[in-house]
């Protein structure tokens, strides 16, 4: 498995708008086996998304498809920037019926 | 909902057998929608651990579980350290069938 944690800001005022595009398009990507959005519950423009994908070719893969395409358009405007990226091997866990 | 994103620093060469502790006790734990663990892909000893419970009273709860004060007793003396912790609060997602 191939994972993604990372911290991303909004415009001031704007993570609502932001977020609400980001859950938008997570339905329907091959391969996503966990695709969640959260708010920081310490800084008001802050989001963490935390993805979970088969292997990395899905996730590579996911950026082409046009759902997602559409969200990097909407959702360019309102962010200010990715604070942290981190890659991860996801081994395993509860809640996912595909994980141990 | 309530999330829990940790980094933690396992003793040099021991990430593996802390892994394995950490991942036995998570089936069971009333209230926890997801609780994944994963290799940083960058650092040899560093683990992610995101976890995303009903609300913070079950993730507060599950502290006293025996399952998990069986754990923490194990893993204690694999642990160099929490490096961060942030709390979220997860909106939604795909993969979880309890999220939207």
């Amino acid at each position: 498995m191939f994972g993604l944690i990372s911290r991303m800001r909004a415009q001031a005022g704007r993570r609502g708008e932001l977020m609400e595009i980001l859950l938008a398009s997570t339905s329907s990507m091959p391969g996503c086996l966990s695709y969640v959005v959260a708010e920081d519950a310490a800084d008001a423009d802050a989001i963490w998304i935390t993805e979970i994908w088969e292997d990395e070719a899905s996730h590579k893969a996911s950026l082409s498809l046009p759902v997602v395409q559409a969200a990097i358009g909407s959702a360019k405007p309102m962010i200010a920037g990715f604070e942290a990226q981190t890659r991860t091997r996801p081994l395993g866990g509860a809640g996912l019926s595909v994980l141990r």
